[in-house]
């Protein structure tokens, strides 16, 4: 996301019942561009019309439902948000499993593999920050 | 969900650590229908432009994400599928919350938020099914 | 679209330029259900990772766009609508040809031919109706 | 999107009826990029509950399934994706219009307008480069 856009939605942007003091929002724009690139690799791997095609249009989905989650935190809510990245978490880890048998011999399931990886990272360090 | 597609996907489906005789597709295929139902309505009710819009918009992605991925079940595992299912209801109980301070003196919030309560009911019932 | 809500959101639905007297609900509402159903059969043909997938695919996000835009006038124009009907319309033709390859030994290929054919048709009775 | 993984998915693709020779894979990106940009923008206007909202988020819901197309081009033809493109130009500047009234006082709508003209242009270089 486009960092003056960033700046622009930070100042609109709450969470009902999380502290904004909490929610940096560098961690928080990194996890939006981590979905964002997922959505891409599992989108584009799942062309390919190999075993992992539909758990990549799932993490694919998953992947766009949270990005945009995360640019319209005022419609979240803690526990809800928590739930959300737990779902992306799961879905990414399906989804890289999936890849990664096949990483060997193509290279679009070892890139979507790793995008899967980067957002699961990313899910996680906001996890984490919303817990502290 | 057409009775005849249910009936062709439901040969084909699969997933992966799940025992197929512990899925009954009656209750499968109602969740599905009650998270399509729940798109629209959240759908319909964002664009009335009150309070709950953000919540409708991110309960509609998750409802969609999540009948998708119902009817891609050889990309989900058990794990993955009850993790997005909390997310599914953990965004219906926001958006049932939002949307029901607006209930009494809007027809569409106060749809919204019935179609919501059957979405997470509809959740619940396919986490009870594969707990069993 | 439950009954209920279509009349709810028929109240509030405006669409800039466009005399409400000249829209049918009836038609709208048969579009956008015949949008549902095929988004739906186009998902689940998508993971039987044949050919016909990545057009499967296309169809499905054209058709869930196609089917919340209508839920959605007061943020369309007829000129967007049209265009939207017309994509939607070709991404239903490019998927049925496609599916129709194998409808001789798929019955999900078939029903989801049929499907298409059917939001096909009824994309343009909505084109027929605003142009009248 | 990334270059590597562009890199890798040009290998792959190929739209029936299209010579590949006439497709500039640079020209492709800056599309992708530019409709990911808009959903994104498109994504944080509509949260501002003001009256573009609607329009923003038939803007994004477009945008993306433009995007996700331009990666699955195996699943398209050139009519479906010139008739894609056409629907996407056409909500683009809806959203645009409405975002236009609001820019003076809103800098998310100032930004989102951009967005929108920006995916414009990138969807009209496509159009040029198919048609030539």
């Amino acid at each position: 996301m486009d960092a003056m856009m960033m700046d622009a939605m930070s100042k609109d942007m709450m969470m009902p019942g999380m502290d904004t003091m909490t929610m940096d929002m560098t961690v928080m724009q990194a996890c939006m561009d981590a979905c964002s690139a997922c959505e891409q690799a599992c989108t584009v791997c799942s062309t390919q019309m190999m075993s992992c095609g539909p758990a990549c249009m799932n993490c694919a989905d998953m992947c766009n439902t949270m990005m945009r989650a995360m640019m319209r935190m005022q419609g979240m809510t803690p526990a809800a948000m928590m739930a959300m990245l737990d779902a992306c978490i799961a879905m990414c880890q399906t989804c890289m499993d999936e890849c990664m048998e096949h990483a060997a011999h193509s290279e679009v399931c070892k890139m979507c593999a790793q995008a899967c990886q980067a957002c699961m990272d990313a899910c996680m360090a906001v996890k984490h920050m919303m817990a502290a």
